[in-house]
Formats: C-alpha cells, structure tokens, sequence
C-alpha cells in the first residue's frame, strides 16, 4: 500500500490553521470571512492535486477525481466553532486531500477515483450540517429563507454576501459514490485514557431533547405563604433531580444527558420565581434508550403537574436524530488497516458527537475514524492531538480507501 | 376618643400619591427629584399641623409636637420601590400626621405629644432602613461612603444633590418617647383572605441567606461521559431539591423560602455546566427555626460535596435578621382599639416583610399595624387597599395612641 507524505499532510494542515488562527485556536464559523479564505484556498489545494473543483451554492467546495468510479468520497468541514479547535473537521478534509494524492502518485491505486468534500456549516451558526444535507437533499424546504444566527444575521444575506446567491446546490451522484468516509479528532477522553491511537466509530448516538416551561407566579418572598406559592424556580428543581435520579437507574454505558440551559426569572434572591426555563438533551446509541428516556421525562412531567403548583409545559427543544449505525463493510477495511499500523492499539467505539457522516449514511455506505485528543478536549482553542496520531490516522484511511476500491 | 378626619386622610394619601406617579403606581427611590419633592411636601404639612420639622442629613422627615413627652414617634416611610404601590410606606407617615392632628384638635387629647417621621430609604436603593438605622445610630462606621445604587451611584453623590452633604444626622431622643408605630399595608393576602380588617403585628419574621457557587468542568455533552462529569447543574439541583425536601419537613407554619436566584453557565444545551450559582433565602419568626434551617443546609451542603462531582462553596448571602417581637403593651392597646372599630374582624399576625419597626425596636418599646391589601399585592404598581380599611385603620391607631399617651 502507497504511504502518505506525512510532512505535506502536516503543513496543509498547518496552513489551514493560519486562517482564522487566533492564539492556539481557530476561529472560522461558517461563511465568515477566513471561512471563505479557507474554501478558497483548500479549492486551490484541491486543484494542485489534479482534482477538478467546485464550490456549490451552500459553500460545499468538492475536489473530483478524474478516474471514473466507483469512487470512495472523503471529508468533513473546515467551518469551526465560534472558538474552536484547529483539527475539529479540518483534519477529516486534508486527510482526504491527503488520501487522493497518495494514491494517485502510486501505479498501484493511481487508477483509483478518490473525491474530496469540505462540507459546510457541520458547526450550525445558521443550520447544523447545512452542507451535508444540502448534498443529500435532506433540506427541509424552508431551512436556507428561515435560518439566522445568534446575531440576527440571515442566511441568505450570509449566502449574498459570500457570492454564492446565484451559485447552484450540489446533489450528491450515488452512481458515482462506493461510499462516504470521515476521518474526526476523538472530542472525548477514552482513546487517550486506553492508549489506543485510532477508533473505528461503530455508530453515531442518537439524540433528543426537551423545552420545559414553568409559569408560576411571581410574588413578594416575605409575605406569600409556601401553601399559595405557585414558585417556577421549585418546580424545574422538581423535575430536574427527578430526571437525574430516574436517568441514572435506566442509562447504559454510553447513554448521556445534559440540562446546560436553566433561566429562573425575574432572578432576585426576595421575589418567588413566576417564570424558569430548562433544556434537556440526551444521547445513546440504541433508539430503545431514547425511546426509554423520553418515555420516564413524560411520566416525571405528569408528576410534578400533579404535585406542584407552577404549570409545566413541554416541547421538543430539537428534531430528534435517530442513532447512525456505520456501514460493516467499510468499518472491516478501517479495522484491518489499524491493526496493520497501530496495532492492538485501535478499538471499536461509538461516537458521542453527532457528525455530517450521520447525514451521509443516509445516502451512502458511511464509517468514520477517530484520532486520539489529547485531554479528551473538544470545541476549544487548547483542541490538539500528537503529530504522530495524525500521521498515523491518515495512513489507516489511505489503507482502507485503498483497499475499498480494490475490493470492488 | 377623637375621630379622624378621613377626608383630609384620604385627600393627604392621594395628593402624596401623585408625586411620582406612574399610571396607578408611584416611583419614588430615595433621593431621587420626587422622592426630595415628596419629602418637602410632607415637611410643608408637618407644619401646617403645628409640627416642628426638619430634615436630617440622611432625608429623615420628622414633625415634633410642641407638647413635653413622654411623646409617641409614629411613622414609616415615604421612598418607594423603583416600580412601587401608592400606599406602601406612605401610608404609615400620612396615619402619622392624621393622628397628630386629630389628637391636637381635640380638647382631651390636644395636651398629648404625638411626633411624626418620614424614615428614608427603607427599600434599600442604597441601604435598606437606612433613616431609621441612622436615626437609631445603627449604621455601621462605612455604611453612607461605601453604598452604591445598583446603576452605580454612590450614596454620597445622593446626599450631595439633594443638598444634604453638610446636614447633622438626627440621633433619636430616647427620653422622649414612649414607643414608636408603624402602620403599613400587609403586603400578603392574610387579612383580605380572613376578611380582616386590621392586622396587629406580634413578631417580624427574621431571615437569613446562603449563597452557594457550583465549579465543575465545561465539557462537551456528547462526548463526556456521566462517570466523568463535573456537572455544575447537577450539584446545584440536587441541593436545591435537598433543601425543599428538608425545610418542607422542618417548616413551621409561617416558615418560607425561596431559591429565587439561579445561574447555570455557560447556559448551552450542547455544554455541560461548569459553573452555577443559586441563592436561598429563608425567614421565619422563631430564631430556633432559622437556625434548625441553617443546620440542615450545612449538612445538605456536606451530602452534595460528598456525591457530587463539582465544588461547592457556601457564604452568607447577607447579614442575618434576628425576628423581632413586637412591645406587649402597645400590642395590647392596638388590638383593644382595632377590636372597637373592627369587631371580631382584626387578628394577631407575624410580619413576613421586614420594617423600619424592626430598627427602631432595638431601642424603643414598638409595634405596627396592617390593613388589609386587595389580592396581596406587594411592591407593584397596582397594590390597593379599600378606602374604608384605610379609614378604619387610621382611626384604630388614633384611638390606641391617645389611649397609650393617656395611660403614663
């Protein structure tokens, strides 16, 4: 098997990180300015690699080999968190770039057809996956005329503003794909804490979520007696314990669940809260769980309606994502390969963040590969992993890809 | 016993009423223009009635009686909340000069000495009872220099706009008083809701305050897992649904308490917690009960320290209270005089707000007086009392005070 230039996948990366660098991070939300410098500079990259380029409409930017297929499509996105990491989906996109010019420099796999993908807004400032689901015609009609970011800006102005108003929206050519492949930073401990150096994802969590409303009555904290008190703030206290307690009897080993956001209102230490808000979300590989999860939230609702004072109202806080599982196919090649370069040190795992690789099993036989993080950090400007992970990384994808294409 | 003029009552309340009005409600913030205007409105009527006034240098409105004591002090304040009712406070210093002058007019009570007192900042836009601390030399050594407004301006900038920078600060003369009242409106829906027509206060609640601050670990919610969390939000609900589960157990009738103030940061559905901050406020009338409460948040705090991941600190949230029973004799009076205009219709009643009584009862024999208020309204623009219930408590204090005077 050709072996990748690990010095050229390391400087592409490098330079990626120029762009939009700030301190040890990077900052390259979706559609800003150093995004669109990246897109433009990973198409010129592309370019150099013999690769004939696009950017759609949606600020996807495509690398296509010029072999025919059945050919194996590697990426993931170069938008970042408003404070993120420099590897988070910028190491999925060279790792692709890198794979293509690999086996395209080697008689054994030059006749290979590898494409590349920089996805768009996998990080949602305007719309989560935006790219990837825009590829896959998975879109809801109204998603482009309806999304906004958290500062007001519009979708379509953003769209306006980076030239691509009148670009058309790419649509992914199944004839053409053998499958999707995604190679991610971990965002998480386990790989690092075991001393393994490549994961192969068995599948993406699934994940839901709830909006709890509580209407109480706002009223003086001196004088409004704990028998009439309709109190918010006691209310979510209520059914927050009670979903931690019942969440903790029911969870699997994978299952997690968060209540990050909490607004108790008007917020003064005399006044009975008349208002409060909770957010809860939560994730596991089987469908069984969330079905379980959801089904203990209704029946801890139904509770704490009957026993306090306050209303409680409930609303989905998302659409809820259905776990993903990883093609089998796909997930044996990457297995053989990391077991060829790392071995006894790569494992089977699911991954806990959900990825556009979840939007492509959709359409294509899809698997993912995590490289370790180091810290497990995630979503961070101090995101990093070990030259050596890196390099390794890509070495097992080229393996696999390769090896994929021979196979058909 | 000489009957109050209720016009002149009722006329006086209303025309105070419209000195910062705002649609039904008054804003009247200590020192601000109209809190200033009101005080000098109701020095002009101090003296119309025959008082000696003056204004001391922290906005204290007092009207002295030309008769020799023993004398009765009766007052409130007339600063409001920055959104507050018409009566609140207002009403106790307008019950104060209708006493004076019906006592003054009538040939068997006209030899009596009835003062009258405008307290100021009862409601803390600087320092709460700050007049009737100051007049009760009860203000600690840095209290005027260090208060600060909550948009920043300092209590002594206050002092020097309204003219008050070089004034003396009037220090209660205890020789000449033989107890002070305070009449005020219930701020809770006990009389209304009994229908009562006067309410003899017997304690002031006291109350004490935790402030608790949660450190735990921001960490992506997808890839964290549970076993290796340090959920900010989870300690915080825990301890908040600890402490309703204990104190409900513990409570006494009149106990309350409140966890009004809740911050989870950063407040992403998508990030685990890592940082949180609740505030508990609990009153009660027996000091043995705020203390049985303090025990068990102690041992709360201890418990969430001891299974949860995150830190957990605890500090006072302010300086505690102690209840205040009010003076026996002056108790006794009030309920023969209320039991005289309002038979089988007035009760016996704890105070669950604090008062500027609750000072002046460290040094004077004290005790107040409620009427009742429409639906329980407190500190908002639309708290109401019903003409008749205000004549007929002002009469039950004029009746008491001059019974009182009479008795040494």
């Amino acid at each position: 098997m050709p072996l990748i230039n690990s010095e050229r996948l390391l400087s592409d990366l490098r330079h990626l990180r120029t762009i939009g660098a700030v301190g040890q991070g990077v900052v390259r939300p979706a559609f800003s300015a150093a995004d669109m410098a990246a897109r433009d500079w990973l198409r010129s990259r592309f370019e150099e690699a013999g690769l004939s380029t696009a950017m759609d409409g949606v600020g996807n930017v495509t690398g296509k080999s010029p072999n025919t297929g059945p050919a194996m499509l590697i990426g993931s996105h170069s938008d970042t968190q408003p404070t993120g990491g420099w590897l988070d989906g910028a190491l999925g996109v060279i790792y692709g770039l890198e794979v293509a010019r690999t086996l395209a420099e080697d008689s054994t796999t030059c006749h290979l057809a590898v494409d590349v993908v920089s996805l768009q807004d996998e990080e949602s400032r305007f719309y989560g996956c935006l790219g990837s689901r825009s590829l896959c015609g998975l879109l809801p009609p109204d998603a482009i005329s309806q999304a906004i970011d958290k500062d007001g800006v519009t979708l379509p102005d953003a769209l306006r503003e980076a030239g691509l108003e009148n670009v058309p929206h790419e649509a992914l050519d199944l004839s053409r794909y053998r499958g999707f492949l995604e190679a991610h930073i971990e965002q998480g401990p386990h790989l690092e804490a075991a001393g393994n150096r490549v994961g192969v994802v068995d599948s993406i969590v699934g994940l839901g979520g709830r909006r709890f409303r509580f209407i109480g009555e706002q009223n003086h904290a001196g004088t409004t007696m704990m028998s009439i008190r309709k109190d918010a703030a006691t209310a979510l206290f209520a059914l927050a314990q009670g979903i931690n307690d019942a969440f903790s009897a029911l969870a699997g080993p994978r299952s997690v669940w968060t209540m990050g956001r909490v607004e108790v209102r008007p917020g003064a230490a005399s006044i009975v809260p008349g208002y409060a808000e909770l957010e809860l979300q939560y994730r596991d590989p089987s469908m069984t769980m969330l079905d379980a999860f959801e089904a203990e939230v209704d029946r801890l609702v139904n509770e704490v309606r009957a026993r306090d004072q306050a209303t409680v109202e409930m609303s989905p806080s998302r659409e809820r994502i259905a776990p993903v599982k990883m093609d089998e196919t796909l997930r044996v090649h990457l297995g053989s390969a990391a077991q060829k370069h790392a071995p006894g040190q790569w494992v089977d795992m699911p991954s806990g963040a959900y990825h556009d690789a979840g939007v492509m099993a959709a359409l294509l036989p899809t698997a993912m590969l995590f490289i370790p993080s180091i810290g497990g950090v995630s979503h961070d400007f101090s995101e990093n992993s070990h030259d050596e992970d890196i390099v390794i990384g890509c070495q097992v994808l080229a393996d696999a890809t390769a090896a994929m294409l021979l196979d058909n």
